[in-house]
């Protein structure tokens, strides 16, 4: 057997050159989204306004297999991808495990995380449509800069709606996307209706991710020649980020192995369905078979404690409805530094596959999760983001249940990102500050309480 | 002819497994470092006090042209080596040059950029001495964030005097140093004499890195088993650093690709000195020619502007002395932001390189830098370190001057680094707000004023 290396390279021509629809091979289908004004499902005309054509179609189709991914998309990929698959044997060692550790690193570009992989075909998709630009909200920044990043690429205008704390706290982010030709305006601003309306209701607030959304969504559908753009939840970015698994798969395949384990962290789902879709697929038509963990911030638990039922997929009820885990659109998470993972809801993908047992969730706890992620920059050399690390945490507790059973078993994570820009996190952390917060369930019945009644029949 | 991928990664097997030593094909070796007491060359006694025994042999050895990599090392390095050697189709279009652009990118790891290639070399020797720890000295905090990791790794005791207005008003870095174990004490503090006596003399300084190196060596020699690390200027950290050009080498040969002209930018001149040594050692033994390129900040003309003579490496007059091209030890650069290149002085193997004539050097403005800065992240898709923009800044020239010329030459630049913790400076830039400075031939004869006399004879 070949040695395997600390990290697997793919070469370029080996890229990908189709993104995988799981939807396709899926027996329950993910419910129709909703038009959020009649609660009936969504046609490709009503959307059109909001979403470029062709993402449009992307979104509605649950039956085509294999997208051809654009070869300007590909060239694009090619400036940082592919993403190494790296062997984590110095953390084997230190967790003196059995186990075989590996994880996908998304975090070596610019943007430092997974989401270039999706925000790139966005603004292919934009440019090819004609459009001038995109809008979209941003709030800790992660998703803004990565758009950014693609629209600087494609010429595209692009707008980025930050939530006004978050602009004044995280100014670094804020500069990046600036340094690639982004308008950032902090929401609510007088810029919009919406906003004008809210800063007339609240003078001094400091803004949320759903008035950010409202305030994205009237600049793309006022504004001529642009459209919305978002980075998660939605099929369409599950489908873009099915790079992720599929050069992973692809990875694995070079050298014979085979993960049994796969673990990745769980906010809107956009990671985690990219790296496990194309195993899934395996899985769905009966091939092979593997443990899917999702992993989500025990302060946030829309997997292990939310319901499935549909919600709106924003605060501010503009976006179409899903039905998906939620916790209710109303429900407000903690300050969780884990911003990626502070969603109330969960794609609807992902929601039906965990519904139909095809995968497993666990909620994790802040403090756990800093103390695997100190221990993995140290003994890895990576310093990871807070998002990801809900994912090592667990990866290194099946690891250490290798070691008590004596099991050799294959774990892969998705390590999504890099924490540079997440250092007031560590620094709490490193200061012994950090707190954990977990919901009550009166908590969670005051978000279920705003969850709409549809009915489709 | 082989297609050129847009990033050439080498093998695992294929990482270097000695590193090169310059001086080995130097006729003429640079001047012996003196001692700072008695100005006569320094001996192998005098600086094991200060230096762990095994960086002292590789500090005063000009003839041994290899040195092994310890296996442990090399076992490191393969956590985020080979690095890429990435050919920049991008900007060559976007240029539209008939010249190649390559760059050796060092900054996907978690320091951030090249320091860690000697920061694990120099950690590895003080744990074979039976050593406890190190000390040393950061200003904007890359040194010490990549020793941090290396004495993590080794489980090495770490203590980092940090300049103190960097401490305060650079938060993150310093949290990544705690993040991986390290001690990390504001300069000037209370924990030394020198410390002490500097913040009676002044109180409510805000600390200089001349103060933080002898707080670092008073730190080193009082303690038993510690020794003091230095990150730049020395020939042992050019020597660690010359893996980059021995990679970036195998790399070329391996598509038969050759560079006519080789950039890098040039603070203490350990990036620049490793990208170039391979090379160099080529041109020395009249097997092939190149052109050498450094690049310093115009506000900080080492080369272009400085003399060759002996001077202190340190402002604080601890350290031993070296002949280099030289602006003072007192002298005191302007606030450029490009923190890694604010150095008085040079690493002396450079130095007598440029004094024969087997290298050139150009002085750059900083708005100038953050223009080519900008551009490169947009069209490359990586947001450069400003040390690493003045390398992008002339290898940008370089190109459009084939375009002119109809030239097809091939250049290779060294990244060595990413911006992330730099966006205090590109807020200014984004803003219009970055000025230029040059030195007045008044203000060089002031830091001129103050070199040692030294007699050899």
């Amino acid at each position: 057997m070949k040695k395997i290396p600390y990290k697997i390279y793919l070469e370029e021509s080996e890229l990908p050159k189709q993104w995988y629809n799981v939807r396709a091979d899926m027996k329950n289908k993910p419910a129709p989204i909703l038009n959020p004004q009649t609660l009936k499902p969504i046609t490709f005309e009503e959307l059109r306004p909001v979403f470029c054509d062709e993402l449009v179609k992307q979104e509605l189709d649950d039956t085509t297999p294999y997208f051809d991914i654009p070869q300007e998309i590909i060239d694009f990929y090619k400036m940082y991808r592919p993403s190494p698959l790296v062997r984590a044997y110095c953390l084997e060692k230190a967790l003196d495990t059995p186990a075989k550790i590996y994880y996908k690193f998304e975090g070596n570009n610019t943007s430092g995380s997974h989401k270039l992989n999706s925000a790139i075909a966005q603004a292919y998709y934009a440019k090819q449509q004609g459009l001038k630009g995109v809008t979209t909200e941003t709030g800790a920044g992660q998703w803004g800069t990565a758009l950014s990043m693609a629209c600087a690429y494609f010429g595209l205008d692009c707008q980025v709606y930050m939530v006004k704390c978050s602009y004044e706290q995280k100014p670094f982010r804020r500069e990046v996307m600036r340094t690639y030709g982004a308008s950032v305006t902090p929401s609510p601003s007088d810029t919009t209706e919406v906003g004008r309306k809210i800063l007339k209701e609240f003078p001094g607030t400091s803004g949320s991710l759903g008035c950010a959304i409202s305030e994205a969504v009237e600049a793309a559908t006022t504004q001529e020649g642009y459209r919305y753009v978002l980075g998660s939840v939605l099929s369409q970015v599950l489908l873009h980020q099915t790079v992720i698994g599929l050069e992973a798969k692809a990875a694995f395949e070079k050298y014979d192995e085979k993960p049994d384990i796969i673990i990745g962290c769980a906010g809107g789902g956009s990671n985690l369905g990219g790296l496990i879709s194309p195993f899934m697929g395996e899985k769905l038509r009966g091939e092979k078979d593997y443990q899917f963990i999702a992993v989500e911030p025990a302060s946030c638990p829309s997997f292990t404690r939310g319901k499935f039922a549909y919600d709106y997929c924003d605060t501010g009820m503009v976006c179409p409805l899903a039905k998906m885990y939620t916790l209710g659109s109303g429900f407000i998470p903690s300050a969780n530094h884990a911003g990626g993972l502070r969603y109330h809801g969960m794609s609807s993908i992902l929601s039906q596959l965990y519904h139909d047992n095809l995968m497993d969730a666990v909620a994790v706890e802040q403090t756990s999760v800093f103390e695997a992620a100190e221990k993995f920059a140290r003994i890895e050399g990576i310093l990871p983001a807070p998002e990801s690390s809900h994912a090592i945490k667990v990866a290194i507790d099946e690891a250490i249940k290798c070691k008590e059973t004596g099991e050799e078993k294959t774990i892969l994570f998705g390590l999504t990102g890099t924490g540079y820009f997440d250092m007031v996190a560590y620094e709490k952390f490193n200061n012994g500050e950090m707190s954990d917060y977990v919901p009550t369930d009166a908590d969670l019945e005051k978000g279920f309480a705003g969850l709409p009644k549809v009915d489709l029949s």
